[in-house]
């Protein structure tokens, strides 16, 4: 590609920059970011090439793009296309990397209107705790999933666009609709987020919260790391995911009733076929991933 | 001391042995187990210098043992008791290394009658995935926490021998009364391992499960690592428990009521008030945690 513009330059948005680049598979990146301090070190750190912050340079960066990547909160989507509408190249193709896609794909219409069929909506699965152009590394994606949740006015060439750039980053190129996305999400991903903040948010609110902190072990160091995310980025995702989210979240407090219910009766049996049967299933996934992620004997290589 | 007699051969107990023997703190160790072959596979690893299987073996191995350290499954502390009374030195003391301690002081009150003060109740907060003899190992316990819930029939010179014992192993001692250790525990570690099992049971009893454990993450493989833990240990703590933990499941369940109601609203203030709030907590306490972790500066090191 001659041109990619990346919106928000912090660790999805630069180690995409930066991925494409050591893939050789783009010739000028131009960085935009609504901190004009992180656009500028993303320029010094050398994941683009050129930072755009100035309306009028934005306008020079859109035009002519082949790419334009949103790594940007998911509820700046609309502003953002709105304002890049009038710049847009017939030949230009948008993506971004939101946790949600139904929300996103409605603010995309909204803001592109007849030109929806240039926006391509996706969503890596990679992501740390750390934040910011320093954050960004060339690798992050490698083995990881890129879902594409392509709509039906999305012409092939243009979703093709997009997975070989992803793929380019190393990732692997999974197809769900925005609707499917959304619900996967909201059970493996947005409800654990919603109770580690509710766990550690609950403890913090005791008043003898230092004591329990104090014997906080490796087990609740993990469960509760989520809990270390984003907050305003996970008010936007839970809000613009709340349908799902919510359904998720009833029927996980049913299955806690009952628990709570077994429990109160001192019912051993069903707490031991509950926890045994998580167990089991948490075996299973744990070796399928890594029967995924072990790499196939090199016959052929050289 | 001249003789420690182990209950369990474990990761537990096996790593208390190591610890002990690497110290020089034991002349001899005796292991005793419900699996003969992990008792002989103790032996065969060093772990223990001898293992008791038969009755007889059982008898003469806790007369005159210094240390008796109990790391079984909390429900079985009453009857190994009642079984070892009848060998019962006057100078021997007996340990435990249970996650609950109000349940095994019970138990251990019925079992011992007149003698309870030579049962000194405590719980080493350490731990991870593995079992077995072959997951013992010497440093297990350096830098961690021992909790001592010593009984008011317990005479010092008793509580002394155990907590010498444990700091040998590198451990660091604390003090709490057993129905404080149990409304801790509840809270930080045992309401957090029932959350975890309910999740991966919820999720796994879903018709697209399969679907669903195939876009989990590294969030998620965290969140839900200890319910990899052993089903039969857990529903026996959950039980022994039960009360502390109704409580704090109570508290939780108002929580996630409160978020749901709030998610339904779309207010997005509160919720962002909320995950900021977690999120601050946690930092706090992982930043104390590092702190702690820290060697201060070794001005006065050779």
């Amino acid at each position: 590609m001659n041109k990619v513009v990346i919106y928000g330059v912090g660790l999805i948005g630069g180690s995409f920059a930066r991925a494409l680049k050591a893939a050789g598979r783009v010739r000028h990146v131009v960085g935009i970011d609504r901190s004009e301090a992180s656009a500028l070190r993303a320029v010094e750190l050398g994941i683009v090439d050129e930072a755009a912050t100035a309306p009028e340079a934005v306008a020079k960066a859109i035009a002519g793009a082949d790419l334009v990547v949103l790594a940007t909160p998911v509820a700046q989507t609309g502003r953002i296309l709105a304002a890049l509408l009038p710049y847009l190249d017939a030949h230009t193709v948008i993506t971004d990397c939101g946790s949600t896609k139904a929300d996103v794909v409605a603010a995309a219409r909204a803001a592109l209107g007849a030109r929806i069929g240039q926006f391509v909506p996706g969503h890596p699965i990679a992501g740390r705790e750390t934040n910011g152009p320093d954050a960004a590394i060339a690798d992050l994606y490698v083995g990881k999933k890129f879902v594409v949740t392509a709509l039906a006015e999305n012409p092939p060439q243009a979703v093709e666009r997009v997975t070989s750039a992803w793929q380019a980053c190393g990732a692997i190129i999974h197809r769900l609709t925005p609707e499917e996305h959304d619900k996967v999400f909201a059970s493996v991903s947005h409800l654990p987020h919603l109770l580690a903040y509710a766990l550690v948010d609950d403890i913090a609110g005791k008043p003898h919260a230092d004591l329990l902190f104090q014997y906080a072990a490796s087990g609740f160091r993990d469960f509760t790391r989520i809990a270390g995310s984003s907050p305003e980025m996970w008010r936007d995702i839970s809000l613009a995911n709340g349908a799902a989210l919510l359904a998720e979240l009833d029927a996980y407090m049913a299955q806690l009733a009952h628990l709570r219910e077994r429990l109160a009766a001192g019912d051993g049996a069903t707490l031991e076929a509950v926890y045994g049967n998580a167990q089991r299933a948490r075996r299973r996934w744990i070796e399928a991933i890594e029967a995924a992620e072990t790499p196939p004997p090199k016959d052929n290589a050289e």
